[in-house]
């Protein structure tokens, strides 16, 4: 594998990509077997089931654990912030990071009490993006080095990695991303992010439209539409989930701009976010959309809309709980409890 | 208020239903102030929010705690398992509470993860309630006794209530109680339970039928109603709801027939189960369509179907993962971020 700290091409990445561990189907069919057993009845623990097989397969062992969770966030600023695509100034993101630092953030006590190692990634703040409504958001070496940035973010020893992002205008860059990939007019992919009101989102959906027509002829490619229309975080989301998929770390997406970024690996191949799950889905609007153009299904609604990762991380919780029942309950045999229709 | 170990009689459940302890609206309104200073745009922790109010209004205090949930689970047995409605025979409802007190069910696993006290309370297991196909359930000394048994579950100090139950059989309770409650044809209200075939759900609901109509001249009172088709661990879940109301303790109700108890509650006054959030929607189909008469919305829907409060036990995790972000949190004063259209 190419040292990721050297990438500066998309043609480095796309030979990433060509590397795509499989899923450990051998671990999914030894833990498919366990769940068989447990002392329950067969799939009452319905999604809980399915997340332990899940994280069993993709990390290539049974028992699975989730015992040193990993949260990275990455930050970055956007030149379409300058345009009031959001309710707050692009100064928050450099703010939040300090936030994020400081520990006063919702992601901060969701770590805590998930015991997950918490990580913020700053990507020159100072530096927005291009506007992606009067040119490309990034060069390619730019967007290729963001990409390695988040490459180098998967660690070893991680066993699950939960992803999230701040930067003030990135539900503009995600939506962007969306009509990039798929199509249709902006409207049907914007929302009101942090806050806006009806007049700016419809603003909001022009400059979308705007930056749709001025790229429209480099976006048969993901990776250019990554460069041409997302943001630097977004891009260090999909490189941390190309890592990770190289190092057997099963990760879960956040919300609408954490999983627009994965979207760009399932436009490339569909299988290169086999070994991702969506944790939430957004009260953004866009998100339901983009979950069935990627064909999955978030694990639970609660109307969450913040990022960071703090979807991410309610489903870390529930992926302990999943992996609690997992391994730690007693088989039929073990408890001899009578299976069905059996008298003891 | 009466002692509830001497309670025999309907007559005493109803008295102490007429001082239901009123919602504390100084509390919700401290608790709304601060959601809309923490560090995040106000509503974008969705339903997380509401939650941490939702503590704080029914614990009457800010800030509200998750540091000592208790979780009850009552086990009780049902004449009409005799007529085959379950996959299991009926001697594993007593084989799965020595699996509860040896730790090896789902439970146990989720009660460890979120640092909750289980207790299982068994209910004469071996003198299952009356057949309610042939008559009724329980007379009015067994049904009042178990509806104060669960009342003393609860103990002073329990912050959050997490209520389950273990009865082979019960589904068919609840989804007797549904009918008994609400009307229409069985068939609307039953499922598979531990696993059926369509064939026994066919006979599930026939022997159903035959009971509303054996009882159909006392169902205009809920108690009656729990009395003739209901059963002990539903009567003590009951109970246990009302006890936590006059504690102060906001409950979290488990599935189909956790719910099917609150609904008697409830079908004799709407208010009594206001303290009482519904964990998550059962993969059991009557489940869906009791939420709709109660006016509730489940937290999650993760296909669950096993009781046993498992339900319960996830959502402790997401009221913990709520009560963090209200209590930790940063304010946009604290942690110096500029707010919605503010330039620092």
């Amino acid at each position: 594998m190419t040292a990721a700290e050297t990438i500066v091409r998309f043609d480095e990445i796309r030979d990433l990509m060509k590397s795509l561990l499989p899923p450990d189907e051998e671990a999914a069919v030894i833990a498919r077997n366990r769940q068989a057993q447990l002392t329950k009845p067969a799939g009452s623990l319905g999604r809980l089931e399915d997340m332990a097989v899940w994280l069993a397969t993709w990390q290539g062992r049974n028992p699975p654990s989730v015992e040193r969770p990993y949260t990275a966030v990455f930050a970055g600023n956007h030149g379409i912030a300058g345009k009031g695509v959001s309710a707050y100034p692009a100064e928050v993101t450099a703010q939040m990071v300090r936030n994020f630092i400081d520990g006063g953030a919702a992601v901060n006590q969701l770590c805590s009490l998930a015991n997950a190692d918490l990580r913020v990634y700053e990507m020159a703040l100072d530096e927005p993006t291009g506007d992606m409504s009067e040119g490309p958001a990034m060069d390619e070496e730019d967007c290729a080095r963001a990409m390695a940035y988040g490459m180098m973010a998967v660690e070893g020893g991680i066993d699950v990695l939960a992803l999230g992002e701040m930067g003030i205008g990135n539900t503009t860059a995600a939506a962007a991303l969306c009509c990039g990939l798929y199509g249709g007019p902006a409207a049907d992919w914007v929302g009101p992010g942090t806050g806006i009101d009806a007049a700016r989102m419809a603003e909001k959906a022009r400059l979308i439209d705007q930056a749709v027509a001025l790229h429209r002829d480099g976006l048969d490619d993901p990776l250019e539409v990554l460069r041409r229309l997302g943001g630097r975080e977004l891009a260090a989301i999909a490189g941390a989930i190309l890592a990770a998929r190289m190092a057997r770390t099963p990760v879960l997406l956040d919300g609408y701009a954490c999983t627009a970024a994965a979207a760009v690996l399932h436009a490339l191949d569909p299988r290169a976010i086999d070994h991702c799950l969506v944790s939430h889905v957004s009260a953004e609007p866009g998100h339901k959309h983009l979950l069935q153009r990627i064909g999955k299904e978030a694990l639970v609604d609660l109307g969450l809309r913040l990022g960071e990762a703090s979807g991410a991380m309610v489903a870390v919780l529930l992926l302990k709980a999943a992996v609690a029942c997992h391994n730690g309950m007693a088989t039929f045999a073990e408890a001899a409890v009578s299976g069905p229709g059996e008298t003891s």
